[in-house]
């Protein structure tokens, strides 16, 4: 079985000699008793109840998986024992705000603690994940009532919700959802028709179940401008907060996954089930993207994660495993240089993807809370431009560590018993849930690119090139990482010129652009550890992060110009190609 | 649920169009029958009982898996009837020797079969796979009695047949095993000892299993020099051919694996089985690898197999899914740009991959019977170089496929019922069977590339550049490929220098290297598919050539130099990284 050590000096490394996330308690008065102590305090807490409760099923979660009969759905062993165990300790309400049963602390830590629950059990997490985005999506639009109603139970985890948006032929196509509502006269909704997909749409382990549905009123111009939000309760709730009727909703069926088997995957049958708009008629769209931006930004988290959960393993396996002799006469497998490759590969990915994670959770926190709109602005853009690459990048990532880890396992990584041919399968989703890497990629070059006048990706060379003036000793990453910067910008300008007169030849190169960008962004990254961990007193520690360093800047930063190349290639003839003639 | 039709136009193409597979007939007395119009009617004829009786049996051999209890194990539904039907058309012993009740046909028209047998149903294909396997290793070094008692049957398929080499502390470390064979005194021994991972191990779709086992006398030298093989039946056979008593092993267990479940993956248990030597004592190592070399390239058309039904579901499906509308208004998702990037990535990677493997299975044939040694010599360092190529490229490009046809399904690939997802879940194993992929690339790098004081590199850049004096319209491959091929050329020139003294840096970037090989060899691959396709009648065809041509020309040959820039990079601080500091 993989098994999960929460990465503490790891995450303290990042939080605060990296980040500075003591910024926060700092410059912003709500903050003022987050300290980098308390928050790392509340992450050693949190590892604990997660490494000890939720990791040990995480495999067994994978092998029972859910079951539905007559509507009714069973999770696996243990989970809502761990739920309530995870939930009371208020591990849920973190960064809610005080107003409704949260404890008003940092986003970011919340999102640490998300990075440790999603190496233990990303299925398990998901549960508590869609909750929370039910909850910022009612507390972004809804009314004084409905917030009253179901927030505070939201924000602990009594209750647990959902988001209902993709129909069978409505994925990526958002638009050509035709789930209805119809006014009942009495200021409620009757909502009929199907969802799939709907993560969390039905069991048994909370006393109610919250759905956030994406419908179509009567008079609406069909799609995406028609569109308007509900929220529609599985049990009624009464005046007094009292649960009434059930209403009229049930989980059809549940799908047959390739991962997450712990997580139960409904369709969900809306038939004249009662709901209550949240926010104005046909804004269902703008409502939604509240929670799916910072949904995105936790299934970076998810892939984070899962990268972890890997490489962890696969470098305890490759110190454990013997076989034969390496060229330093070891036995080792770690001692051979095929296998380091690997954990290296695995190890720069990790650890220059939490930089690039936990940075743009900082950013959430200081656009919600810092004082000085200049300073939310600018963090407003960072969270703008780092979504896409946080999502797309950290799952990706993912996939591809999961697949290494197999390979460093050997033969043994496809046998399910230890564990990790499960990450490859878990993560896979990540990839492909809360908009495609394909559609993260677009709204990258299509919108983040473009929004005010470019000034995105200008403030990220900018902060790269502020960086750069480094001492002459760091030459060998500020080098390379001024060229990847360089020749990234000037893609940028040819893609947002592109984007103008052929936007399909900006579409072909959309997915290898913003891997460019996230490994340029890693570049700086590691920049910033090599001068942090210069101060680290840990002699190992500097010499592990020095040797990754190098890996990275060497091995995986020159795929930047290898990228952007593709980007400029032409599409005329791949365009032009009739498809009968694939 | 995934479906396959065989791609015979284009195998047809390649055999024939591209490779002049008539050279068989013409060069080779032997196959002097074997013209490609037999070759290419009995692919077709192959191809219906593939496509109608094999294929519907994937998704069912997937989610049914094989059971085992007391010893006897439980193939899928369908399996048993599907193995008798293939075997008794004679599908088995296509290009077994006539002299052990084959057909004599080329090896290349099997590695055809093979191909397709591999797209419809990897798990099934696995059972024929080991029986040819056994054959071939048994017919190298068999004595005339043991070739006599086991041949005819292995041959035709009538029996079945393992390679048990692998024990829990000796994978990759093949020197490692501990199995023990005893002389009983009557020209046999007794075998005790315990394999794993042993395929088609146990199952009860036919009368008798024979085993190839790796054991040591009990006065061999330690280490891979004191390996012998045995043969090992099922059940003992006697003089007269019938079948005689149970030998003394038996299926302890099965494996639970991320894919062929359809596959058995028996733990084998020898407790005093009865076994006759093949070959001298102690060549076990150079008895093994006679089969160990063609089983490679058998695992290689497995990933071209699992390439293709990747490539063309994902084309099928992205054809007939509507969503939204694209830039030039067409609903279907084939019309985005970056579909088209992910089928082009599989299109260029399944055609040119194809013509890579079906090249190595041609010169197999040249090198068992070419009347003329020189042309034999030739094919043999053919053969030799691409064994690692065909091997480690096909693979990972299966598990990459199956991951980017699920991309293309969207949320759908995720869900088992369509299929896809078993790609990638199946296609992972071959990456690690019959020597990972790294191990791969270290036998290009420290054998391939040294054998013959470099000979076989250097046929490969001189075949490469006989094909570059093309006509200038077709400068825009032939100038980067000629590149590439350069650059080729003075990386392996490194390697061979810096393996002689720091041989953990030519380790570090084997991979890379192997992978850089497989693109510039698939470059020369494209360049020769254009020649021929301006041939071709079908205009559709045509364009469809030349839009992935320039798709693998401009996108995926370019990483050839991002990847050898990897290999030059330095090693010593990454291989001085104390293991515990990973």
């Amino acid at each position: 079985m993989a098994t999960y050590n929460a990465p503490i000096r790891e995450i303290n490394f990042v939080l605060n000699d990296v980040l500075d996330v003591g910024r926060l308690a700092k410059e912003i008065p709500a903050f003022a008793d987050a300290t980098p102590d308390v928050i790392l305090g509340l992450a050693e807490e949190a590892a604990k109840l997660i490494e000890g409760q939720i990791a040990p099923l995480n495999h067994t979660g994978d092998q029972v998986g859910c079951k539905v009969k007559d509507g009714v759905v069973t999770v696996p062993p243990g989970f809502a024992e761990a739920y309530k165990l995870y939930s009371q300790a208020g591990w849920m309400s973190l960064c809610n705000t005080t107003q409704y049963d949260g404890q008003g602390l940092p986003y970011t830590l919340s999102k640490v603690v998300e990075e440790m629950l999603c190496s233990a059990n990303v299925a398990f997490a998901l549960y508590p994940g869609l909750t929370t985005g039910c909850f910022e999506a009612i507390y972004a639009n809804g009314s004084e009532e409905i917030k009253n109603t179901y927030l505070p139970k939201l924000s602990t985890g009594e209750w647990s919700g959902t988001m209902c948006i993709t129909e069978a032929h409505a994925g990526s196509d958002v638009g050509a959802a035709k789930t209805k509502a119809t006014p009942n006269g009495d200021g409620s909704y009757s909502i009929e028709g199907q969802k799939i997909f709907i993560t969390s749409g039905e069991h048994e382990m909370v006393d109610n179940i919250i759905h956030f549905v994406l419908a179509r009123l009567p008079d609406s111009p069909p799609g995406v401008k028609g569109l308007s939000t509900f929220v529609v309760p599985k049990y009624l709730v009464n005046k007094d907060g009292s649960l009434g009727a059930r209403n009229k909703l049930v989980a059809a069926t549940i799908e047959h996954k390739m991962g997450i088997n712990g997580s139960c995957t409904c369709v969900m049958q809306f038939d004249g089930a009662q709901g209550w708009m949240v926010g104005a008629p046909n804004t269902g769209i703008q409502n939604m993207f509240v929670m799916m931006n910072l949904a995105r930004i936790m299934v970076g988290f998810q892939g984070l994660g899962q990268c972890e959960l890997a490489t962890q393993n696969a470098i305890r396996y490759a110190i454990d495993r013997k076989q034969g002799k390496a060229f330093n006469g070891k036995p080792e497998i770690i001692e051979h240089a095929d296998v380091r490759r690997m954990l290296l590969t695995m190890k720069a990915t990790t650890e220059g993807a939490r930089v690039l994670a936990y940075e743009t959770a900082f950013w959430v926190d200081v656009t919600h809370h810092h004082p000085d709109e200049k300073v939310r602005e600018e963090a407003q853009d960072w969270v703008d431009l780092n979504t896409p690459l946080v999502k797309a990048f950290c799952t990706d990532g993912a996939v591809e560590l999961g697949s290494l880890a197999i390979q460093v396992y050997g033969g043994h990584g496809f046998i399910k018993e230890h564990g990790v041919e499960q990450i490859a399968r878990d993560a896979k989703i990540l990839c492909l849930y809360e908009g495609t890497n394909g559609i993260q990629a677009m709204d990258l070059v299509r919108r983040k690119l473009m929004m005010h006048n470019g000034r995105l990706a200008q403030r990220f060379f900018q902060a790269v090139r502020n960086e750069l003036n480094a001492d002459a000793p760091l030459g060998w990453i500020t080098r390379p990482l001024g060229r990847a910067v360089d020749e990234l910008e000037s893609t940028t300008k040819f893609l947002i010129e592109s984007f103008k007169t052929a936007p399909d030849a900006a579409g072909f190169g959309a997915v290898d652009f913003q891997r460019a960008f996230a490994l340029t962004y890693l570049g700086w990254n590691w920049l910033r550890m090599i001068k942090a961990a210069a101060q680290h007193p840990d002699e190992g520690f500097r010499a592990s992060k020095k040797a990754t360093a190098e890996f990275f800047i060497t091995r995986m930063l020159p795929q930047v110009h290898s990228l952007l190349g593709t980007v400029r290639a032409p599409t005329e003839s791949l365009m032009a190609l009739e498809a009968a003639n694939f």
